[in-house]
């Protein structure tokens, strides 16, 4: 009997972990289809069996990092033990450090897709909005705790947060250096949160 | 006589504002020569006339935007009767205006540039810090007229107000809201600098 090509288990997978790997390194549009598919090991037609084109295909990539980037910080909400505000504070060094040097995958897109691709820009949104949600329910923990004046907002200090994350891990990746995240934490943990 | 091309009055600059439009919109991957040439109505052997490459030419386009992008701080360093932080916060404010849709030259080209080009990441590193101490040198003046407190580092501060506006531009970009700018500026101006 004949059959077609099955699919193996995990092409997929392995498609976007090496998408993964070089649209963080070197943004959408310097990102072949074709190195991806050759350093996955897989033939091109797989490729677009599993995706439709190399926009949905980016997707998929914001997608599994935008999961990377909020696991961390489910775990928090859940973590009865370790304060909600120094566990904020080290989430965000621990990303920095691990992201560092490439940036933020959905900052690296957030400026150059917006003008390329109206599709992929909703998708940034929504996961920019999820996990500013996150940091906000983080925030809001630590409020309840006593850690956080009651007065201050939640969400805006949580936006606020993670916009200024962004704007250092860009910097580090520019500079070359830990500084700028060094004044994040500084200003933000040392100061902003402090002064509410 | 017979005589070479002798070259036009404006050649290099219209290129330049051309690239600086094309740059901004679509990051430096995106661009091509081709394009920028014809939209400017010049021959491409013009290009080569002033520019040894695309890097060279992205390196005269970064240093337009860079000038462009302090020219209001020189401006209100020398301004004796605007208020230092009143004049700063309307500097950001009219600069996310004028560039909110496209983002920050410097900061698009700092999340797409640095894997890429080494001459590209340091002319960006350079113009970050010139333009980190002309706001530093606004903060200091804000300092010596008591608009902030004696204790604070205008540095660190200017630092800090430079990546999370540019953060909050990013989101700008990829929300296609100013809400991002607003928060900025209510947790920057009336929260970080206050509290100082």
């Amino acid at each position: 009997m004949k059959r077609g090509p099955k699919p193996r288990i995990g092409v997929r997978e392995r498609l976007i972990a090496r998408g993964l790997s070089r649209m963080h390194a070197v943004g959408f549009t310097a990102t072949g289809v074709q190195e991806v598919v050759a350093e996955a090991g897989v033939p091109k037609g797989s490729f677009y069996h599993y995706f439709d084109s190399k926009e949905a295909f980016a997707i998929a990539v914001i997608d599994a990092y935008a999961a990377e980037l909020a696991a961390p910080l489910q775990a928090l909400l859940l973590d009865e033990v370790t304060s909600p505000t120094d566990g904020l504070a080290a989430y965000f060094r621990e990303s920095a450090v691990q992201y560092g040097a490439l940036g933020c995958l959905l900052g690296n897109f957030g400026t150059e897709m917006p003008g390329q691709s109206e599709v992929i820009r909703q998708r940034l949104a929504m996961h920019f909005d999820a996990w500013t949600r996150l940091v906000g329910a983080v925030l809001r923990k630590a409020q309840t705790a006593g850690e956080l004046d009651a007065a201050a907002d939640p969400d805006a200090l949580a936006a606020f947060a993670v916009n200024s994350w962004e704007g250092a891990i860009m910097r580090t990746k520019v500079d070359r250096s830990m500084r700028p995240l060094e004044t994040f934490f500084a200003t933000f943990f040392g100061g902003v949160l402090r002064a509410r």
